[in-house]
């Protein structure tokens, strides 16, 4: 199954977003010979900001680049697909800052300047003589327009590139989003606390921005989107989403605009992560109210969100709402399912925390059937809310994940 | 697949276990015609306790099972498959009582010494006029004897009925036990404290008891047992845990022998239900060792356990090491994955939290092919351990609960 990224393209003025130029190449990482190495470069320097996954076992370019982003003025961003050199100790370590110092030496930059990440088998060690031999290949090819080819070289299960851009508001600038992920899709990203889960996203924008306007934008951002995602509830040692700006626009945008842009993208790319959940048909969209805080609603919405029992239902197209409902009960959060209200795809199939009946339930499957739809669960009258994104479990996911390392 | 209950029987003198006698018959709940209705007695009395699932959202029977523990002396247990009773309000609720009612009338017995179970669909009331035809059948047909009856009839997804014994140590006596579950496994069951997930057990013992010892006894045997199995990770609304002791041996046993029995005949059940989890193939017992406590081993060991992707690899016979990390480094208690040792079916595969190389994998990929195996992860060095049993996630899983109601 393919997907088209989003169309028009990402122009402003000819190019997709002023200050940066990308580039991938194929460098021998991946067995498959399949793009595996891409790079984005800010040419005039960037201000930069990233979250990193919350898992404490990170991997070796989580670590790198969480500490380059606290300490110095990184405007570069190389990964990989192929290896997530998590798991790899000072081996990994060292392959890491090899790769940086070989693209760094090719742009003629400080390695510092360079933030590595990584995605693919986790415990082997990143083959740096490949990023080396690469590295004068890959930087030669930098072009403004070459963003697609970056989004398809860090794909690993992915069935289609994952493309997103918006505007933000009085015309301060754009926002272009590029993001990999099917897979050990449940983020759990941090401001500068390093995690391990295997999504990416690189947003970039050419704003004029101060650097923790940007990274307070970003957290923003992604708290909203990415950390309410998940396929399989595996969160990753490699996750990271980094943001550059290289205020080529020359104006600076007021921060509720900034956050609405980059939230948009982030969202967009977030629901084409778990569209292509590995063997997902389904993305369900799981909205909890009622409840006496967002955070209960959160821990709600994201434990149905995850139950193998919710999602193998999703896949049969079954309105099982009794597994929806035992989900929210073991969710350690205060609630009355004797008042739940319940509804699947538009279709109210529970009032009072009892069923409607089985024609109800029969329109609740058949809406079961759409590629995407809205759960509706409220249990209370609080106002205490969260949504989160979902994918249903069926044989592709046992097929891809049982035979992965095959 | 089908596996033998164990051999020889649970004879003492002749009978199982002295004074109780079981039945089941056919009373139509389910659609398939087979046994539904199983009830077991104390003639002369007994003493009771129990323990039920922690999920907030409760099924009828759970609630009133709870409440008559907690109340009086109940001596006999009422179980029906093909309906859970939950989510069903007040009908749901008078279902419940009617049936207690209608095989109370049978026994001669007040419906309050009647504790009943449910397990099937969420959702749908209990046909209580059912239960009400079937009544004096069941009542008629009771023999110490049917116990395996009994376990055939509270079957759902089961393959197998599962029964398990042991003695008391000092000649005190004698526990059977009786237990249901392959899908929605994982439990979280705790004292008098009623919640969601369709596991049964029921454990009968004809040593001399208080109901403070038996309540504590149990309490402490399923917290090492049932409460450290999972199968999918949803715990469910009617999961619960009743035993009765008959005084039938006119012994008193220590505590500590009276707990090691209890403990080993739910261990035996627990480990029966995760063989015969949905679809699977495997038991792992997942032990982990090294941290700061046992509650943080608890923490990292369930969250391994409950790993789709670790379960996925267990189906592909992966020993896909970095998939434990990684889940291990979400677990949410501070570890150090750089010491870490993993052994897979008593192959090592990691120390000092890398790769021992792939004829090693290649290695524990064999021993993954048994039908069951350990996998010890060591996080330090601390004194904190725990274990946790669970099975792999395969194909047959998602046909049986993608289809579950179709």
């Amino acid at each position: 199954m393919t997907r088209p990224h989003p169309e028009p393209p990402f122009c402003t003025g000819g190019v997709p977003v002023r200050g940066f130029r990308f580039a991938a190449t194929a460098a021998g990482i991946r067995k498959d010979g399949r793009a595996d190495l891409a790079l984005a470069v800010a040419d005039v320097g960037a201000v930069a900001a990233g979250v990193f996954t919350r898992n404490l076992v990170r991997a070796a370019p989580v670590l790198v680049a969480a500490e380059r982003l606290d300490r110095g003025s990184p405007r570069a961003v190389l990964v990989n697909s192929g290896c997530a050199n998590a798991c790899t100790g000072d081996a990994g370590h060292q392959a890491t800052l090899r790769s940086c110092e070989a693209v760094a030496g090719a742009l003629g930059l400080p390695a510092a300047e360079i933030l590595p990440a990584s995605t693919g088998v986790i415990g082997a060690v990143l083959p740096a003589e490949r990023v080396e031999q690469a590295a004068g290949a890959l930087a030669a090819g930098l072009s403004p327009q070459q963003f697609e080819a970056f989004a398809r070289a860090i794909m690993t299960t992915d069935r289609w590139p994952k493309l997103a851009h918006a505007k933000i508001a009085a015309e301060a600038g754009v926002v272009l989003g590029i993001a990999k992920g099917a897979g050990m899709i449940h983020p759990d990203l941090g401001p500068l606390e390093p995690a391990h889960a295997t999504m990416l996203a690189f947003l970039f924008t050419d704003a004029a921005l101060g650097r923790d306007a940007l990274q307070a934008a970003l957290a923003d951002a992604v708290e909203n989107t990415f950390n309410r995602v998940s396929v399989d509830g595996d969160t990753s040692t490699n996750d990271c989403v980094i943001a550059f700006a290289s205020g080529a626009s020359g104006r600076t945008p007021e921060r509720a605009a900034l956050t609405q842009a980059l939230e948009a993208v982030c969202d967009e790319l977030g629901r084409s992560m778990v569209a292509d959940g590995e063997g997902a048909s389904h993305v369900a969209e799981i909205v909890v109210r009622g409840l006496a805080s967002d955070a209960d609603a959160l821990r709600v919405a994201r434990t149905v969100a995850t139950s193998m029992l919710v999602k193998t239902a999703l896949h049969g197209r079954d309105a099982n709402w009794g597994r929806l409902l035992a989900a929210a009960g073991r969710a350690g959060v205060a609630l009355d399912a004797r008042s739940a209200k319940i509804s699947i795809g538009g279709v109210c199939v529970v009032e009072g925390g009892t069923s409607l009946g089985a024609d109800a339930e029969q329109r609740a499957n058949h809406a079961l059937a759409e590629r995407s739809y809205v759960i509706e669960i409220v249990l209370g009258t609080g106002s205490g809310r969260a949504r989160y994104l979902t994918s249903d479990l069926g044989h592709e996911y046992v097929d891809v994940n049982a035979g992965y390392r095959s």
